[in-house]
């Protein structure tokens, strides 16, 4: 890579800015919302930044077991963002102290009622590091088995879909798959080294299966 | 598609929330904070949630043209959520009543100085339907070529980089692009259909550039 324009103030990417004060300005379950004042390491202007302090995040891609069918595991919620529904792999918070890996099963028993026979890490995002301090973690999940049934909270209001990989895929073409967290989890998994063979498996079994 | 549980309440994804109540908890440059009241349609129940009622959100794609090297165009700058530097690509925030594709070529110039020779639109997706209303509108860039310089906001403090497409796609692969709403920009460019004609194109040159 080459560097097309260099700052005129100087700019160097490893020099961060000088907290001066913080103020806490809201908080709620999802976040703290933080007024933060920092200076400048190159001009020495203050600004007041608005930063919101968030837990860690998880978002789990579950395919069933080939004899349960194969298919990915997808969540239809209400979203209060947006006002409408969605189609989403698994996902949640971490809660407090909680292994990104454990909230990941965690999530997929309280939301499928299934448990994965293999689990692989895809790395992780930051969600908006504009904004937010937090990263949301990915996960592969295979060959999973209902093990019992969802328990949900109580403001969860979700249905169980299982949805060929085929199908998925028209969807994430077409832009019905709109959440931004669940594409940058298809990103990565589309850069898992073990991704072609997993897709020609589960386009094999689709076409066994018709 | 398969259902593979109902839900007991008898949720029914197009019903929608009755809002009984909103208050604004808070306002800042970046979003006002919502706390709505709302009723279940299935339950009855009732329960706050937060929302943040931001601005529509843009992010461009771009590549020079073949005459100018051909690479992407990507910038460095320092990030207060995580308190760090990133690499991404373009993007910013719509102006109040701006088409979104005024808001990416704006950008654009405003960031790089290059104007598009073509300009493609890539869908969006919604940055965080649980808690915000907005979506990130995704734009393909290109045959860009310099057209003066940058201009930055008082607090941009950015450097701008050529990047071959190959050593993009490795900090994919790495996760050293981490920032989701690039990531979400990718899928979707994955899902163009004009994608496998031009990252031959991209990597033709390359090779006869070595």
């Amino acid at each position: 890579m080459r560097l097309l324009t260099e700052s005129p103030i100087g700019f160097e990417p490893a020099r961060p800015w000088q907290e001066l004060e913080t103020h806490v300005r809201g908080q709620s379950r999802l976040f703290h919302q933080i007024a933060a004042l920092r200076r400048s390491p190159h001009t020495g202007r203050e600004h007041e930044f608005t930063r919101l302090h968030c837990p860690e995040w998880v978002n789990v891609i579950a395919f069933r077991a080939p004899e349960e069918g194969g298919e990915l595991l997808v969540v239809e919620q209400f979203r209060h963002g947006i006002d409408a529904s969605t189609l989403e792999i698994v996902g949640g918070v971490c809660d407090p102290g909680e292994d990104p890996s454990e909230s990941g099963k965690r999530e997929l028993l309280e939301e499928t009622g299934h448990i994965p026979g293999r689990w692989i890490p895809l790395g992780s995002c930051t969600p908006n590091p504009a904004i937010q301090d937090n990263h949301c973690h990915f996960f592969l999940a295979l060959d999973c088995r209902p093990a019992g049934d969802q328990r949900l909270d109580q403001c969860e209001e979700i249905r169980l879909w299982a949805v060929p990989w085929r199908e998925w895929e028209d969807k994430l073409r077409t832009g019905e798959i709109h959440h931004a967290l669940v594409l940058a989890a298809f990103l990565r998994l589309f850069y898992w080294p073990g991704w072609l063979d997993l897709k020609a498996s589960l386009e094999r079994a689709e076409a066994g299966a018709e």
